[in-house]
């Protein structure tokens, strides 16, 4: 899956590749190369009509899951995705490369997690510790269940009402194109442990938060509450809620012997891998792209989110080979520790706090591969017209206008609150949350088509952002070269 | 998932469930009530169409996987299994039920299993040990692979060739409807481990048996040739067979550490569950009806062969309601220890070796939840009239005409061997390879109406073998009443 570069006659990189990217490519520099009489429009199109037909991105995927794999926060691994993606973007060509490293109050490690029903009918359960759970005791707990199918039956029982039990959340999640399906309930997740401790569980056990009937459970972050003890926690996979459903369905007691190791070594280090392009007339003012490095221990991290590290790395390259350098500075920050609380894009926002008035606008891939649907802007000026151009360039890739209330996603979420303008190029996740923190995150999942249309999206709009001179942190401008 | 039973006036057990079922249940009694003016051909029209609404398969189904959940053969849960099975037999009302035990010369338990790429990039493979192989070194072996994308690729290696290598094939399976794509290539994993033993293979991983790209390894059992050392075999999972695909292909050694720690606690026994509902005429003559009651151990046996064992009891379960015994005796045998090599099945054929010529004819569902496609039969006189009204009766449920090659499936293979009568009533098995021998064999996988249609044929052929008086163990008969 790795391309080949070679260096064309006014030296930007363009890759040899299929003969069809190689010959759109080609017409790009040479458009490109016609100078003034070619429009920031029509290279954006040209730029987008490239990407589609291959933009890179699942070599970058490709490579960064298949020599890295997971790269759980703050491990050996995500520091290894680190050296990676400074390597990468220095073979692509970025201006300028460099790693802010930051530090990680509470490492987490996986260690061996099993349950199983002991009574009545004995049988293994698949589970998966959430991120941060503390263990079980060494040799495990068992318990009998209180079951519940939704959230909010558990948090009706009074105080004490779990004592000495296992709470078992059991609530479906629904399908949205949105991601809508997960905001309604990873509350289940993040704040149910600390909610059954309340209420004297002695565990806690959340049906995945998944669409799909795979038996694969889903990890994901808890937070426990400082008033609450902290009580060990895990997705079951969705066919053992089921089995767990029949079986407290059939009367009597269901007995559970859950044992988890994690370890949970205290400080330690994570950082963001930041490339950028220099704008050759306005270097100081930056469209910021974002995406995580770290993933989930349990799959490869390809959709979660070594997608999005492909499409704006791909996007990126895409228009550093352009034969001149867009107005403004394109930076691709590739961060750390976004699992467990957007932790690289606090450390960023703080560490960049007194230079937030350089952002003319962010945005952050952060559900799969795609494709992009919507546009939806954060801009004080939503009405300028250089933001028509830009919906006028994402429409051929079939992508609709969509509302202002865009304040980011993931890691660059810290930066939009303190003002900066943000973009959300909304991504379809009808089947994201099939994979999404499983075994199952692996390569084979992404569709080229889809990951490409991804990149063409982002590379129409951060082209335009970095080259029309339009600027949404302030008034309306003409939008006009 | 329970049902209620009510006895009707004539003393018969039919279910309480859904008003359709009920009713149609009712319509086929007064059918039947009628007497002499209701033809066998009515009758197994009404039962078909009963059987599609609502047959109680699955019931059964749901109860064996949630009450008992993975029994993997000679284990304590096949044994509870085993009584599960009497029990509901006897709750059927069912004649006569009885258990015949048989020995198995190697019993076979599965332990702890890991594997993880150590260089060039460590990451976890997601691996399960193959059905009688033996452990790794307690501490688990490392190795350089020797990896091949196709089976013969491997056999081409002389004598000493994979000294020291854990071998490695990745081949692709096929979908098909009819279970080919399993047939052309399960010797890779049943002959492969001895065959890569002898060119000096330490450990042998294949890729798993799969039509699916879920990150789950699918079991199955390997046999070790007497002329080989016996050497640790696992199954990858297909997106873990791919990984290593990728990181071969990028060039250098690629070393991977295998922990498996099966034991093989020597002899243990087995049973098979026999059920039988006298004939009323002809009760020596048996119409044999079988299904496998053991399962592997990852998923709780829901699609192989739960719903096996769903249809053939409901199917006579639903002749056991009729007003009247049909002519001939049906019998229901559910099989244990199929999975390591039709055990249970070979066993009875040797236990009723004497009474060969009592079975007129024998089938088998072991392909998951149908829907059955095609009826083929393996008699004497596929001409007989019988055999086109047995035709007849099935096409309105979709099921077409096939050829005379049946030797049936599974655990009745040994009675065809010996000249029984079989028939294949073939099911579609284009998404069975999905989740056979996996984790994800679990009951939300089964669709009522597939199987329902399966009972249906099930229920339809059976009753007809056991009404109509053609003889398919001699020359052809009227086929008349």
């Amino acid at each position: 899956m790795s391309m080949n570069f070679a260096r064309n006659v006014r030296g930007a990189d363009i890759p040899v590749g299929p003969a069809s990217g190689w010959f759109a490519c080609l017409m790009v520099v040479l458009m490109a190369a016609r100078g003034f009489c070619v429009s920031p429009d029509e290279t954006a199109a040209e730029l987008g009509q490239k990407a589609l037909a291959d933009s890179g991105a699942m070599t970058i995927v490709a490579d960064l899951t298949t020599e890295i794999g997971p790269r759980l926060a703050g491990s050996d691994a995500e520091k290894r995705a680190a050296a990676w993606a400074k390597q990468r973007f220095e073979k692509l060509g970025f201006d300028k490369v460099w790693v802010e490293e930051f530090p990680v109050e509470h490492g987490w490690i996986r260690g061996e997690e099993r349950a199983a029903i002991v009574s009545p009918s004995p049988q293994p359960l698949v589970v998966t510790a959430l991120g941060s759970s503390v263990p079980t005791p060494p040799g495990g707990l068992e318990a009998e269940i209180a079951l519940f199918t939704s959230y909010e039956e558990m948090l009706a029982v009074p105080t004490n009402g779990l004592a000495g039990k296992i709470a078992v959340v059991t609530q479906r999640m629904t399908t949205t194109r949105d991601a809508s399906g997960y905001g309604a309930i990873n509350r289940i997740r993040g704040a149910g442990p600390g909610e059954a401790a309340r209420r004297g569980a002695v565990a806690y056990l959340v049906r995945s938060l998944s669409t799909d009937d795979r038996r694969l459970a889903h990890a994901g972050a808890t937070r426990y509450p400082a008033d609450a003890p902290h009580i060990p926690a895990a997705a079951l996979a969705a066919p053992d809620a089921a089995q767990l459903e029949r079986l407290v369905a059939k009367g009597g007691p269901v007995r559970v012997r859950l044992l988890l190791t994690p370890r949970l070594p205290g400080p330690v280090t994570s950082q963001n891998v930041i490339g950028e392009i220099k704008g050759r007339e306005r270097p100081d003012e930056i469209v910021l792209l974002g995406a995580h490095l770290d993933s989930w221990d349990l799959g490869t991290g390809a959709i979660d989110d070594g997608a999005g590290v492909a499409i704006v790395m791909a996007a990126a390259k895409c228009i550093r080979e352009l034969p001149q350098r867009p107005r403004r500075t394109v930076r691709v920050v590739l961060f750390g520790a976004e699992e467990f609380g957007l932790i690289g894009g606090r450390a960023y926002a703080a560490a960049h706090k007194a230079e937030l008035n350089r952002y003319v606008v962010v945005a952050e891939p952060d559900l799969g591969q795609g494709p992009v649907y919507a546009f939806q802007t954060g801009f004080v000026n939503p009405d300028d017209p250089a933001v028509g151009r830009m919906r006028a360039a994402l429409a051929p890739l079939g992508i609709a206008e969509d509302d202002n209330k865009s304040h980011g996603s993931s890691d660059v979420e810290p930066l939009a609150e303190q003002g900066v303008p943000a973009v959300t190029l909304k991504m379809d996740a009808t089947d994201y949350f099939n994979l999404h923190h499983t075994a199952d995150d692996t390569l084979d999942k992404i569709k080229p088509e889809r990951l490409n249309q991804s990149t063409a999206a982002y590379v129409v709009f951060t082209y335009l952002a970095a080259e029309l001179p339009a600027d949404f942190r302030g008034a309306p401008t003409s939008g006009t070269r």
